[in-house]
């Protein structure tokens, strides 16, 4: 049986350094909103680090109160029995900086002017949110992790371990990730950055909390939607059913996916920060694992933890190929690697829609590693 | 040696009839914008039929006045001793209703108020385009053709003229077209309308044609041009290269994907109606050749014309298991169908860029229909 982790609490860690960022920039201070669920071992080896995606938090598993609808984003793998286990893993899960969900993002305060940073923010990449883990890492007295596992900006995440903190980490689990954002998925965000310049409450990022550019957000959020799912999760979901509502010669009128996507574009208003959202959206943008290096071969030349890697089939955001060049890459390298291409409708979202389809994998890989 | 068709001009037909439309709602009167190349044969049976997609218009080849930077939008295809070879084809192109470049459209003035229609248009559907084209084919004293061609709507068109006129269709090419319009281009049309819509200038479709909703209009644009190129063919023509006149730090830089796009969006302002845009992103939305009947079976049922099909490898607009669909359908019913997959990296505007992948196949079709 499997079990809940129960009623947990976001902890936030404050640290008084100056973070240099690979813009050259300083961050300063750095607070770090994370979870942690189950209990370190005496010999502190039995870390599982989650990595979340872009809008993800740190509330991975089980409910903040005991009326919370919904548990953290991750809970159908985190708990007693699952496949990230806590009767046997302790496993944490931070929230990136740029976010906003209690780490240093564009809505806090600005030392130098008491006022939010808002774009005064700087520009983080994907390696910069690592570099800031580290510091949590240290902070919870850990020397190595068993493993980092993510899907999407969490594989990116898992990558950055394995490269720049081969030391720290024993292995990494990246799943529906890239080891370069594409051009595709740049358009996407492009797109997506262009329906908030629109709007013109987003006021070049000085928007009052209590009035966030919600037409331009929630329509940024509809366009990352649709990469997330699939032509065929979209057919099965929708197909082409009109909304009962409307007439199918109203000029307004809309297919249930539209009614769909617009629906939830406006719900994400309500629980996202529109700045994070381009700090994120920028940070995943920028994302080169070989950023910084001669090539690819170059930058994984320091990895040495094994690494277990997984891709979807209808994943049009970052195909398949896009894992299987950094995998191939590890393989002509000699590493150990171990790859699974899963079968799935669901698009980029498979690994949250069809979980069954890879956990085995990871139960095994992980049981191997702790043997 | 292949030449221009030269100089030529667009012609205007009007109508005063009553066309009724797929709504049930009644269209008065009917202009129709239209231009032809060639001769037409004593016979009257050398006719080839051009049927444009959603931003295009009835100027497909030749310029209109010697100093045109470009030529009509099929040059490349229509002209003497070209695939459409007026020499031997009397190729007619005409602007569909609902467009902007002279047929009755938004644009038009509402003969009920002496305005322009704006959104009291009605929605109309690729079949009510396809229908009020047989008023110009009667107007120029045309019984048949011999062809309908045309790529991405224009596909559509070259569908329904062959299931509604099998009397007046010899054959039909229909190009990276569809029989159905599916969730995931509904799904990007959503976002582009929701980008129009979000653009305060728009004003419910009462904007003043000289301060049209320029940001919205751009962005719907920017997000139907991701749909029409590729993951490859943005690889290829972009690669990740950041633009050189921004920092790759700077908030607002952009990759040069990302500048493309803005900047064709741009573009496209200066040419194209907003309302049309919604109008015609409605059609192709409610694009479905089974429409009105019980099944594809049966719509396709009336078919007696042969048909020639070509699909793209990397079209994910509108893939090619949508064209298959169709052609299975119509082999299955015993119909002549000839399907050509071409293999291309440039997505849906692969018919547009690579045409020599296709054409020689064209070419031997038409011969064989006219020998």
């Amino acid at each position: 049986m499997t079990g809940s982790v129960g009623l947990v609490k976001t902890e936030t860690a404050e640290f008084d350094v100056e973070l240099q960022l690979e813009s050259g920039r300083l961050l300063s201070p750095i607070t770090l909103a994370y979870e942690t669920y189950g209990s370190l071992s005496q010999a502190r080896d039995n870390v599982v680090w989650v990595a979340h995606a872009w809008t993800g938090d740190a509330h991975a598993a089980g409910k903040h109160t005991l009326e919370d609808r919904r548990p953290g984003w991750w809970d159908d793998m985190i708990g007693p029995g699952k496949v990230l286990d806590t009767d046997r893993y302790f496993v944490v899960c931070s929230n990136v900086i740029g976010s906003c969900f209690g780490s240093t993002g564009p809505t806090s305060s600005n030392p130098r002017t008491s006022k939010p940073f808002n774009l005064a923010f700087p520009v983080i990449m994907v390696r910069d949110m690592v570099h800031a883990q580290q510091l949590l890492l240290d902070h919870l007295g850990i020397e190595q992790v068993l493993t980092v596992i993510g899907g999407s900006m969490g594989a990116m995440q898992a990558l950055e371990w394995a490269v720049h903190y081969p030391e720290r980490t024993r292995s990494v689990i990246p799943i529906a990730g890239s080891g370069c954002q594409s051009p595709m998925a740049t358009s996407l965000n492009a797109v997506a950055r262009q329906a908030i310049y629109n709007d013109p409450l987003w006021r070049k990022g000085n928007y009052k909390p209590e009035h966030p550019p919600a037409d331009g957000l929630a329509l940024a959020r509809s366009i990352g939607h649709i990469s997330f799912l699939s032509d065929t999760s979209m057919h099965l979901k929708f197909g082409r059913r009109f909304s009962v509502r409307d007439g199918i010669f109203d000029f307004f009128g809309q297919f249930e996916v539209e009614r769909y996507l617009e629906y939830n574009g406006r719900n994400f208003v309500d629980r996202f920060d529109t700045n994070s959202f381009l700090y994120l959206a920028k940070a995943l943008d920028l994302y080169d694992v070989a950023w910084g290096f001669d090539s690819l071969a170059e930058a994984l030349s320091s990895v040495t933890c094994s690494s277990l890697w997984f891709a979807f089939t209808s994943d049009w955001l970052y195909p398949p190929y896009q894992t299987e060049t950094v995998v191939e890459e590890l393989q002509k390298q000699g590493k150990p690697v171990e790859y699974h291409l899963i079968e799935s409708d669901y698009g980029h979202d498979s690994f949250l829609v069809e979980p069954e389809k890879f956990t085995p994998k990871v139960v095994a890989f992980l049981d191997k590693l702790s043997a």
